[in-house]
């Protein structure tokens, strides 16, 4: 019998959870689930015989080596920052771990120590990261043993409504951290194209957008994520000439985003005076030239735009014109933006997200010059069972059972970037409905 | 005899050196001055008999003991992080200490302690911070004294270039530190307008400009500060509807300035891949969209301009469409434009800086709407003796008289915003050529 400790019950949790305990009797793994709230994780264990929810509390010495000495292998579901603890924790023990995170310095930095115990320490193993790399990877891998030279990468991700539940004018729901989406960008974009370093900033990443089209879903747009460059050494691909990944908005997103960014609504760097009292029109007149009631000509005037204009109603829609008080204390332009886009951009009960991916490959190969292109979507069931918790709790679970039944031995800390680790986790992924359509062209 | 010990034998120390020499028979001064170069501060004494320089070491325990103990008077001309090092070492000695620079939190600490000791720590005693507060101060309390309502404040300096000597498109070289000049402005401007506050992020400041005009020397435009909202506390404004400070520039800066700004190439948070291959033309297209060959294409496109505008012109005449390369290693886009600009935007020897500051009050008085216009302009003698180098040393050279000859006794942590110390320092400016020109209107 194998003991599965995971850590948090949070939205991203769900599938995992599902999994696991689906296939707990065939393997006969005992599953327990610690989460803060004991509620949230009996929610999600239910009456399964084979699961155990637990109030656990990380900050608790004693609870969190109780725990983790029980378990053969742990999964870290905690906010990112905390996987150094209980990978830490892992070591001394001797145990197993698996994240959906960004492998930090500090992790990295675990890497010979892990791999000396014979211990598997994978991270990245959601969707973005995640699935990102086990797709690209596993095209990039064919065409580079085709004999092809690759010309350029380009990738991208969103988490969408899906088109029936789309009923507002930004053609977007949260279906992750609301905060997240709002500081999305900020920093420098860096990215490669035609062999020439381009580095766009903020406010400028809005209006420098690519357009994409995917079967069946229509018309989307791209705005560049902020570090394209670190995938050129991730991926092997340090002398191609264009790399570029970026995030998948619906088209029309960008154009009235931009407006936010450039006025300086989702700084998250200072607060702003009175900052209860402010309406919001207020705020937003807060960002621009001119008197309270002249607020829709100022920002007209100032962005260049108009009244009829798309990006206009959809502030519009936000109630950026409305004199109702939003009414948070000390808060920062960020914290009120993302109260105003919480109350809008919610799923409602019966929503279905949507999760889109698509990598576009461009290689040469005896003389031709082709295309790849290689698309997956996947549309949540509800509110609580969304195609994003769906894509990045499987690919955890299935990585999970590999390690679980002895079917991957690969110690150290490691992403998916290997066939050992994509392979298998692509493959079942299909049978699960989370495929890749390819299609190549000759250019 | 009473010894004054200078620290510090920069650009804005010369006339501040100057001055105290000069008077230095009449009160039987000694002026040491100390600097990291021997040969630096030799060059500023030269041959006075009441004058001493030396090399001296900040880090140096036991120089900076001996020479601090020495001393009567403390005048701290070291860079501005540094003022609190010798701060301390006054309290510890019992001196006296003036600075030309902002009071840092550590400074304003040590208000009590130096208080208790009959110490005087005069700081802000340059241009701007100085005259800046000196010459608005004498306004606003003249104003209220007579019993008026302030309605708006707005109050603009700049440092440029004298008309006879101004010879480039940008209409600017550099009167100080350049790295200042190509960080400017980063970060949020708050200021108050009409009652209501406004935060104009960096990448809009360039495009939110005010232009005024100043008698004698024409036209001029504005951009926003970072913090005006600081000022009314400090000048006892708090209820004021309209409150901006401001910095100067001739027209067309600003518009040009900001491409620079909207494009990314002021930034100062990272390094550039292989910056020392980069030309004046690579270095530009990094941050555009497209090939190099087409840089004059891509720029007009990305920032909607075209080839015949003054802003282009501007932009060519930097050597931004240049194929020479600039070759500075692990550089900065700021690091970069500020090696570009150094050369272009020097002072030659005999070219003569300009130093502009205007107030503009609104009040109302007896039911009238008024105005006063307070306005000083003071140009330079050469690339040496510049008007920046005047207007920051003598109010400082004045204060530091005060103090020596016991006119003034005020003991604490100061800056120049009550009568005591602004009345008789602006009366010596007015004798010495630093002189406001009141203009009172009925609006």
């Amino acid at each position: 019998m194998k003991n599965i400790l995971i850590i948090g019950a949070g939205l991203s949790s769900t599938n995992l959870i599902q999994y696991l305990l689906k296939q707990s009797d065939k393997y006969n793994w005992k599953i327990t689930l610690g989460d803060m709230s004991l509620q949230a994780a009996q929610k999600k264990i239910g009456l399964h015989p084979n699961g155990t929810a637990l109030r656990f509390n990380l900050k608790d010495l004693e609870q969190r080596a109780s725990e983790i000495s029980a378990a053969d292998i742990v999964i870290s579901m905690v906010p990112a920052s905390l996987h150094i603890i209980v990978a830490k924790e892992c070591l001394k023990y001797g145990k197993h771990l698996l994240t959906p995170s960004y492998v930090s310095p500090e992790m990295q930095e675990l890497h010979e120590e892990a791999k000396e115990q014979g211990l598997s320490f994978w991270n990245e193993l959601g969707v973005d990261p995640g699935i990102d790399h086990m797709s690209a990877m596993r095209v990039i891998n064919k065409i580079k043993k085709e004999g092809g030279k690759l010309l350029s990468f380009k990738s991208f991700c969103g988490g969408l409504v899906a088109p029936d539940c789309d009923d507002n004018p930004w053609h977007y729901k949260f279906s992750w951290n609301p905060k997240n989406v709002v500081l999305a960008g900020q920093g420098i974009a860096q990215y490669k194209e035609n062999g020439h370093y381009k580095y766009i900033p903020y406010y400028n990443l809005f209006s420098n957008i690519i357009k994409t089209e995917i079967d069946a879903y229509g018309e989307f747009e791209v705005y560049p994520n902020r570090d394209s460059l670190h995938y050129c050494k991730l991926y092997g691909l340090e002398d191609i000439p264009t790399i570029i990944r970026g995030t998948l908005r619906r088209p029309g997103y960008c154009e009235a985003w931009n407006i936010l960014v450039r006025l300086g609504c989702t700084d998250d760097s200072y607060k702003i005076k009175n900052s209860h009292l402010l309406s919001g029109r207020s705020f937003l007149n807060s960002f621009l030239p001119g008197d309270l009631e002249h607020t829709e000509e100022n920002l007209n005037e100032f962005m260049n735009i108009n009244k009829n204009s798309e990006a206009f109603h959809k502030l519009k829609w936000l109630g950026l014109f409305s004199n109702e008080t939003i009414g948070i204390k000390d808060a920062s332009p960020a914290m009120i933006l993302q109260s105003i886009l919480e109350k809008k951009w919610a799923l409602n009960e019966k929503d279905r997200d949507l999760l889109v991916m698509q990598h576009q490959f461009e290689f040469t190969n005896t003389g031709m010059k082709k295309q790849i292109i290689s698309s997956m979507c996947c549309e949540g069931k509800d509110k609580n069972n969304t195609a994003m918790s769906y894509t990045v709790g499987t690919p955890l679970a299935i990585a999970t059972k590999l390690l679980a039944i002895g079917k991957l031995n690969l110690p150290g800390v490691h992403i998916p970037t290997t066939p050992e680790l994509y392979e298998p986790i692509l493959n079942e992924l299909e049978t699960l409905g989370v495929k890749f359509i390819e299609k190549e062209i000759i250019l």
